[in-house]
C-alpha cells in the first residue's frame, strides 16, 4: 500500500536507496519448479547497466545480482525469491549542492513536501536505480512465460524516437536493437542519432524518447473486465518507471483522429482454421483483454532534468537559487528505459496469467 | 481481484451487465459524518446520460439512483454506500446479429476467448454503461475532497479534441464546456464541431476525441513513490475507461521532443512565501508525488466500432461474415467520455488523499 | 480495505443494514458457466433465517434473494455476482432506549468512537443481518466447490456445546443436525438442550454455545505459507462473525496439554497406496497447507447481550444507566451460527482453490 | 497472495528459508521521521533468540540483524525498510533422514503436497527461524505505536500454560516474566515447570503451551467492521505463527459457557468522568473495535514434532518407515512464541491504527 510494490499474484517488492549498501527485490507468488539461476537475472541486468556507453551515466555500478531464497536445487519452490545486488559505487562524496536546493524536475520537492525527509544522496528511493529491481523481476517473469507459453513468446523493446529524430518504421529490424547504444530498431538512422546525441550531450543538456514495447505470442483471453484491464494495468506499470509521461495501447492517441472503420480491426479466418485480424489498431487487446494478436505499447519519457545548464529553484529554506546537476547523467534516460519497459510488459502478462489460470482455466 | 474493484482505501465495486435488471456499485472506505444525497450523485449522473443531443445514443436511460445503505440521518456513517440504478430501458428486441458475430473493435471477441461465455445483450459488462457506476463515485469522492479541501477545490474535464477538429487553447473558457453538447472549452469551435459531428454521424461513422482534465487545489504531497505513483494510478484509472487508448501526464507524449531545461520547470518563491513553478510542463506530478500546482491529464478514446458501414469479422462457429451494427449509438464516444475523466480524477485523488493521511499525517 | 470484504480470488463486498431498505452481497472472482440460480443460494439463506423455532429471534425475514448481475442463461458468466435481499420487516418502531444508550456487549460504543455516527436501528452495520450475505456468497463457493471436487465436498457444521450443556461425541450423527433447531448432532441431548434453553429464554437470559465444522473431499496442497496459512484464513473468516470470541483447529486449545508423540499424526499407506493419517489432531492442516484429510474447526460464539435483565450502562451523553432490550432476540446466537460457519469455511476454501490453482497447476 | 506477506497499510514482507544464506523482511508503510536504529530491533530479536537455556533449541543463531533502507541519519523516511539476517550456523550437514521422510506434525508432507518440491533443511521456508522476521518488523511497530500513544503504551506476553501446568492468575507479575526461561508471570511455578520441563526433555519429548498477550494503551475506535474486525486480523496473525492451533479473545472459548449477564461487561462513568468498564470479558474489543481497555488475546501452541521418539511415517518415496528427529531442538516451541505473538499484536495494532488515521481521523 506505500507503493513500493507490483502486481497482484505475480509480485514483486523493491527496497533501497541509490547510495545506500544494497538495493534489492523480493519477487513472490513464482510457480514452483522453473529452472532458475543468477545468470538467468544477471544477463537482463547487464543490458540496463549505465555506463555501457558514452550515451548513458559513467557510474560504474557492478551491479551482480545474488538470489538469497526461494531457489532450491536450481528449482523454484514457490516461496519468495530475495535478490540483492550491492552498491558497490557509493563514492563517500560532497552531496552539498543537492542536499539542499530541490532540482527542478526532480522529486527533490515532492519527497520533502511528502515526508518532511529526504535521502538526497544519488536521489535516494527515486533514483532511476531502483529500476534494477524491476529488470529482475521481469527476468523471472520471463522465465514462467517461456514455460507457459512456449517459444513463441518475444517481449521485445526498442526506441522509436529520441528527441526530435525518429524511426523509419518500414526498416524495423529487431537484431539492430542490440548492435547500437540506443536500442534503435533502424539501422538507417544510427548515425545520425549517434551525431545528434552527442552534441546534446556536449552541450549539457538531455532530450526525451520514445520507446515501444511488442509482446507476442500471448493468447487470448488475458486481462480483466472494467478496472483491472490488460491495458490499464501496462498503463500503470508504464507509468511507474522514472521520467515516462504518457503510454498509449496500439495506435495510442492517434486513435483521436481516426473513423471507426479505420480503427476496427476486421476479423478472418486463417488458414489454420483460426481467427485472423487484419490489422492491429488496437495493439492486441479489447475490452481490456488479449486478443492474441501482438500487444503493442509506446512508452514517452521526458528528458531529464540533470543538466549543466542552470535551472532556477528554491533550497529547502525557502531562498531562491540556481542549480546545476554536476557528475554522471544520462544525456537520454530513455534509452536505459527500454529494458525496463520489457521488463515491465513481462510482470504485467504474468501476473495477468496467473489471474486467468485461477479463474477461467 | 477479478477487476471490477477500484482504489485501496477509497474503494468501489461495480456490478451489473448493460440490459440486465439494474447496475450498481458499492462504494467503501468513505469518511464519516460527510453529508450526502442521493441527488448530490445524480447530478452527475445527468451530465453522463445519454440522449441529451443527437450526438450521444439515443437510449432513454433515466439513470435514476438510489442509495441503499451506508447514509444515515444525511451523512455518511463510515460504512459502504451501496447505489443501484435499474435499468429501464431494457426493450425486449432481437439480438440475432451481434448474438452469434464479433464486432470488430468491441470485447466480443475476447469476452468469448477468456469466458467461453458472453452476455451479449447491449455488450453485457463491457458496455459503456458500466461507466455509470465510476460518475456515482466520483461525486461521492468530490463531497469527501472538498471537505478536506474546501472551495480551492475544482476538478473538470473538457474535450479538446474531436476527430481531426482541435481547440485554440487561448480561447478556452470552462464556462463554456457547459454550453455545448461537446464538452468544448472553446465557443469559436462549437458551431464547426457540430456541423462536422453531424455529417459523421450522417454517414454512419464515428470519430475519436481527446479529453483533458485539470485538478486545482489539491496539495503537495500526495502520491507514493514507485509503483503507485499518483500518475501511475492515475494512468490506470483513465486507461480503465472503456475506448480509451492513450494517457498522457502534463504535456504527455510531447516530452519526448523537449530538451532538459525546456522541460524542467522553475521554481520561485511566490510573493505569499510559498514555491511557485513557473511552468507545468509536468502536469503537477513529480516522482509521481503532486507538486501542488494543477494535475492535468490528457485520455484519448477511439472511435466507437458500432457503425452502420459494414465491417468484416466472424461468427463464433468460426465463420467468415460482415457486421453492420444498427440501433442508438454515439459518433463520438469521448464526449460521454468527459464526465467519467473527472469522476476517475476525483476519485484517485482521494484514494491518494487517504493513503496519505494514513502514513504521513 | 474498510473491512466489508472477504477473500483474495473468491471475494464478496457486502453491504447494508440491519433496517435499511435493503441488504446485499456483491460476489467476485467466480469462474465462468458453472450452473446457478437463486434457489441455490435460498435453501442456505432458508437455514439462516430467523424465526424459524421458538430458539432464535421472532423477527420474520422473508430473507428473498435477487440475483441482479453475472448470471446469463443459468450459468456465471465471471463477472461481478450481485445479490439483494429487501429489508420487509423494518417496523417504523420507536429506537428510543437505543437510539442514546450503549448496550454492554455490543458495538454501539465502539462505532460511536470510531465514526462519531451510528445507525442504531437495530444495531445497524453490526447486525447479525450481515451475516445473509456470508451464507448467499457461501451457497455460490459451495457450487463452485463442488465443480472441482466432485460429491467427495461435504461441508457441514453442528453445535456441540450450548451454554454448560455437551454433546456426546460418540453419538455424533450428521443426519441428526438437521432434524432440531439446535444443529445438534447428537439426538440424546436435544430434549436437554430444549428444556435447558426454554429456561434460559424465559429468564430473559441467554448463553454461548460452540461451534464445529467439518470440510471432507478437500485435496491436499490447499493453503499458503506463513501469513495466509489455510488455518489462519480460518481463523479471521471465523472470528469475523458476530459474537465469536475463539477459534481452534483440529484440537484446538487442547493441544497445549498433549505431549509431542500425542499429537502427531502418524502417517501410513492406505490399501490404496495413498497415504493415510491414522489420526487428525491436526484437523486436517500442517504447515497452514491441508493435509487431504477432513478440516476440523471449533468455533466459540459468545451469549447475546440482548437481555431483559437489566445491565449497567452510559448514554451517549456520558449519564451512567441501565439497559434493558425489548424486542425479538435469541437466546443463543450461536445457533444460527452454525450456517454461517458453514458458509465462511466453503469461502476460505474455494478462495484458496483458486490461489492454488494460480500459481502450483 | 503468495502468504509472505503481513498487513494492508503497515505491512512487511519476509523472505528465506532455515539454512539459506539469509533471511529479511522488508517493512513498508512505516510514517516517515520515526527514530529507528539496529539496535532498537536488536533487543526483540536477542529475547526471541534459541540457545538461551537448556529448554530452547540449542542453535546458535547469532540473530545479527542490519537496516540496508528506508532509515536515513537515524530516521526513518516513509520508504521500505529492508532488513536482513545473515544465517551463520549453517553447518553443512547431511540431512538424509528428513531429506526423504515426512515428519508427522511438520509441513514435509504438505509443502511437497502443493509444490512439487521442498528445501528440505532445517524445515526450509516453514522454520520457525521466519519469526525473526516477525519479531524485527514488531520492534518497527512498536516505536511507531509509542510515537502515536506515548508510554501508555504496553504490550506484553506471558506463557500461562506448559503443558499441563498452569499458573496462579492471582499471581501474576508482569516483572516475573523476563526472569525465567519461560515468559512465566507466577514465580510460585517457575521451580516446578523447570523440573517439568527437563523430564519431558530428556524423554525426548515435548509439551504445549497457551501464551497470554496484553496491550495497553490503546484508545477506542481502532479495528474495521465485519471482514476486517480487530479481532479477526488478530486472529490471522496468531494463527499464523508456527504451530498455533487456538487463539481466543478476551474469554475465549470460556464464553460459551457464560450466560449474557455474566459476560457483559458493564459499563460506567469513571472519576475523570470518561467510560469505565467494570470487566473485561471482552477483551477490549467489542464489533471487532477496540474499547479503550486492555486487549487481551490466548494463543495455544501445540508440542513440537521433533521428537527423539520413533512416529510412524512414510517417505517420498510412497514406504511406509518411522522417523525420530535428532539434532537441536525445543522441548516446547511455545517457549519462543511469547515474543512473536507480541510482536503480532504490535503489527496488527499498528496496521489498524494507521487505517483509522486514513478513513476516521
Amino acid at each position: 500500500m506505500s507503493g513500493n510494490r507490483f502486481g497482484t499474484l505475480f509480485q514483486y517488492q523493491t527496497w533501497g536507496e541509490s547510495h545506500g549498501p544494497a538495493l534489492g527485490v523480493v519477487v513472490d507468488g513464482v510457480p514452483p519448479r522453473i529452472p532458475l539461476c543468477e545468470e538467468d537475472i544477471q544477463v537482463f541486468l547487464d543490458k540496463r547497466k549505465p555506463g555501457q556507453s558514452k550515451f548513458t551515466t559513467q557510474r560504474h555500478e557492478e551491479d551482480k545480482v545474488r538470489i538469497l531464497s526461494g531457489v532450491f536445487e536450481g528449482q523454484t519452490t514457490g516461496t519468495p525469491i530475495s535478490l540483492m545486488i550491492e552498491n558497490t559505487d557509493q563514492k563517500s562524496k560532497d552531496y552539498g549542492d543537492i542536499k539542499d536546493k530541490y532540482r527542478p524536475g526532480h522529486a527533490d520537492f515532492t519527497y520533502d513536501a511528502k515526508y518532511g525527509i529526504r535521502d538526497y544522496r544519488g536521489g535516494g528511493r527515486s533514483s532511476a536505480r531502483e529500476t534494477a529491481g524491476r529488470v529482475a523481476a521481469g527476468a523471472i517473469a520471463r522465465k514462467v512465460l517461456r514455460e507457459a507459453f512456449g517459444d513463441r513468446l518475444f517481449i521485445r523493446a526498442a526506441v522509436v524516437q529520441l528527441g526530435g529524430r525518429y524511426i523509419n518504421k518500414d526498416s524495423w529490424d529487431w537484431a539492430c536493437v542490440d548492435q547500437n547504444p540506443f536500442f534503435c530498431p533502424d539501422s538507417g538512422v544510427v548515425e545520425e542519432w549517434e551525431e545528434y546525441l552527442a552534441t546534446i550531450r556536449k552541450e549539457g543538456s538531455s532530450v526525451g524518447a520514445i520507446v515501444e514495447c511488442h509482446a507476442s505470442g500471448i493468447p487470448a483471453g488475458l486481462g480483466a473486465p472494467v478496472y483491472d484491464k490488460l491495458d490499464a494495468d501496462l498503463a500503470k506499470a508504464m507509468m511507474s518507471i522514472n521520467a515516462v509521461k504518457s503510454v498509449g495501447i496500439g495506435d495510442g492517441a492517434y486513435v483521436a483522429e481516426l473513423r471507426g472503420e479505420q480503427n476496427a480491426d476486421p476479423i478472418r479466418i486463417g488458414e489454420d482454421g483460426l481467427p485472423v485480424f487484419l490489422s492491429n489498431h488496437a495493439g492486441g487487446i479489447l475490452g481490456g483483454i488479449s486478443t492474441g494478436q501482438d500487444i503493442v505499447v509506446r512508452v514517452a519519457f521526458k528528458p531529464t532534468s540533470s543538466l549543466l545548464i542552470p535551472v532556477p529553484t528554491i533550497d529547502k529554506f525557502g531562498q531562491e537559487t540556481d542549480i546545476v546537476t554536476k557528475g554522471r547523467h544520462d544525456p537520454c534516460v530513455g534509452l536505459r528505459g527500454a529494458p525496463v519497459v520489457e521488463a515491465m510488459m513481462a510482470c504485467v502478462l504474468l501476473d495477468h496469467w496467473l489471474r486467468h489460470k485461477a479463474q477461467c482455466l
